[in-house]
């Protein structure tokens, strides 16, 4: 993928397709001095369809101040084609929080990614309703904040939370959160709080679906990266991905590729929701990898 | 694997699990003359669980008839264990039987690898209830019945079927056959009828899950073949794959990846299944490869 | 993939990456009434790079002859950005010829997806300097030309090829055809000749690959379709895919895992050579999937 | 996979094959008490080949002390058969020692599989010729060696590290360590040293082979970790996997691709050694999974 630099942003689209919605985009980024260095479009029919576009450019001949080229585009492409639009920029703040319960291990993979310079932006803090993780994470001098839920306490836990998140975090990552979230905390952030679960072929819905997969023989178990919606475990699916097991493995066994692949979904789904790869239409994603 | 040859025969085992069976079979083997090339074993816990066995030997040096090895086996071994155990000869007949309606591609992969010899034993007939793949397989030189199915002949079609597989027919591959077998039908065949289905990661049940998967957004889609028994799809599953899919597929690529998956899948589940390297232990598998 | 119908046109552009080229292109599409239905770019570097493009658009509001569109863009776009450029049209010919010598899986499995309709144009011809082939390839109607090779006659053998191939072929693949193209025949189909290998982690260069895969206990194998150049096998690469092998599995387990690939590698990439979607640069590809 | 517990044994046997190996290795557990709870075994050719057996027993009921054991095995089997043959017990020290030097992401894997118990044994010390992992290896609690190494040197720093493995360290695995090991230090530990290395389809090698395969338009890149030998990356390969790459990846999604790969292939490969699953003949694995 196009490596990303101090003077990139990008611009996310979707519209009613039409003719003439790359060439108004083209022009209007041309005309401004912004120089396109990755476009990519998706159309889902040309005739009554919808048009999804991604343009990653560079800012430095830019004839506008950002907020000028915003309102311009608006008035000159943007209005007229009855856009859903938004442009982004490299140094816009991009704070993530982390959502853990007990099993750290996609909680770490993030944070060791994040290390490595792996995922845009930074981890500004984990939050778990238990203190496993708590010394791992503040080794790697990222914040961590202890807010235990109870059938009784959950309102108010969800309050802590939100309060936590204050208005710099966009990204939420759901690393093996145990807790539902409810609709109005949902609301708050459309698109932007991701989960991870395990998948199956089939599908295992309830308690210990790995020892029912395990149960029925399945040879291959699998895991889903997806936005949250208010409908549980529904929400858009942004990655997948599954390995392949045999009567040999144990549950235990099935388990620990679970958590190999939660680890890389989750992480791979991070990773291009903050690289403004992922867009939403109706309850699908188009990723623009 | 090991390769088959005329002089190769086999012995599959399931048993409550407790010390000693490995010692009793291969003493019993080696003292009769039995030369074991090929042996797994399985179980599912070693106290109390259960014990499955495939053994591949050869027999030039065996000292008792087939019929006299088999009685033998059971006085000294098999009944000592309570086992149930089958065995089985290279020159076996092995008469495969194949279903199809009108989407042949499974088919084809089928014929196409018994022509090539990768499958073991022999495609006996093809049976449909449509005309479409009538002079594709007759030119191979395989007959092909058609038994047409209606609503109302539907026990008479069966009937049909079951008269022409005859005695000699062992497995009975559903290349998408699209009719329902009546719970009698499958109980003449247990563990003998493999069928092959398209399967995705959440499951869709119901009409044209193709485009409930496109529409969804999926990221994989899969093939299941599994042993058919009396509840609908819901056999013991022998093979699994999948594919991947982004939001640049059609529903028709989908469709077509699905096809694809299909041949792979069901080729290798019937092709197994010949080689008497699949177990089944309630609603689960064991395959030996 | 977005589905082709009668009025599909596609425009591929390579050319030095600068500012504007999107704009241009889109601008000009949009005043001829070339409605686009898809658009893919890539770009090595926007800072002195090199910029490839692979428009779909759909024809019937053109206000320009194909003739004079392909003129105005060469006038208007073309030239003054230096671009390597192509127009298709959905009803150009496109004659792919196979040549094969004894193993038919990869000529077969082309055959088998023409027939269903998943390659875009036909298959003209089949070329083979052996009869294995013959029947199959002419059951199904297509003209079956037997050109015999020897040493001694390998000048007049691609004589006679090059004959056969004539001005309508615009693509050869090579499913297993074990004779060298001489650099003249090479070079009269520059990146339209497209070969399947196997391929092995590591290589294994020189007779008997399978058999030294074997004997190093190799865990995957696999196979790479390439465009074919004066230097042997090491052409642009289009795709790869590997399979999963373990001791168990013996030489001639390898080999059939390596057909396997084999077919489906080298179908994937005539169909998207077909498709317009391979760009070549250098000695790699682009390929807009 | 057969769950391990303080009670658990393993025997490993290569050998020639002949008739009656698995009737006399099964008839001698049972005499004595040890019961099979997972039995593997591999013929490279039952006439002539070589013979591989893995046995998991339990050892509860044993009637002998494992010294006696041993001698009774080779008095009435191993040598009888003349087997190479290996006992191991739940409670025999695993030492592993990790050697990395500068990219710790396959160092990292390791330790974290360690703390979550997916690795038999324990990781006894990691060696590196850099301080860059000491930090994040004794936050761990795991001792690190920081043993430099220069041209001068080499020799020093070698039989420094020689003093720190000692005797108990059994396995060592070459997590990214950038030096060659003498053929003195190999001969020391036979099979015992797994190394992780990059692989491509086709291979590059020499400098900077991912700019190479980047270069090349490769779809794939892999990993293979192999027992090191005299010959350079040249000795039996335990596990291969592969990723899928395009030509949207840059240079350095390439290496950080290999790095999931390497994280991944290594630490599979140092688990099945450590629970006693890869036997090695001439230059190749035998990996019971």
């Amino acid at each position: 993928m196009t490596q990303t630099s101090a003077t990139t942003a990008r611009l996310l689209i979707t519209c009613p397709d039409r003719p003439g919605i790359v060439a108004a985009v083209a022009g209007f980024f041309h005309m401004h001095g912004a120089n396109i260095t990755a476009l990519d479009q998706h159309s889902t029919d040309p005739t009554g369809g919808t048009f999804f576009m991604r343009v990653e450019f560079q800012t430095p001949s830019l004839d506008l101040s950002r907020a000028a080229l915003g309102r311009a585009f608006a008035a000159v492409v943007g209005d007229r084609f009855a856009m859903d639009w938004r442009l982004s920029y490299a140094d816009d703040t991009k704070d993530l929080a982390i959502l853990v319960s007990k099993h750290d291990h996609a909680l770490m993979e993030l944070l060791w990614r994040s290390t490595r310079g792996e995922l845009e932006g930074r981890v500004a803090m984990v939050i778990s309703n238990h203190r496993v993780a708590e010394a791992a994470v503040t080794a790697l001098g990222v914040p961590f904040h202890y807010v235990p839920v109870t059938a009784k306490t959950k309102a108010e836990s969800e309050a802590r939370i939100v309060d936590l998140l204050g208005d710099s975090v966009k990204t939420v990552a759901l690393a093996r959160y145990m807790q539902i979230l409810s609709p109005e905390l949902v609301a708050k952030f459309p698109n932007q709080i991701i989960n991870i679960h395990h998948s199956f072929l089939p599908a295992f819905v309830g308690a210990n679906p790995y020892h029912r997969a395990f149960e029925r023989g399945v040879k291959l178990i699998g895991a889903t990266a997806h936005y949250v919606t208010a409908e549980l475990d529904a929400g858009p699916i942004i990655e997948q991905d599954v390995g392949r097991v045999s009567h040999r493995d144990s549950v235990e066994d099935l388990i620990a590729l679970g958590r190999d692949l939660e680890r890389r979904v989750l992480a791979n789904a991070v990773r291009w929701h903050l690289e403004d790869r992922v867009l939403v239409h109706g309850n699908k994603t188009v990723v623009f990898r």
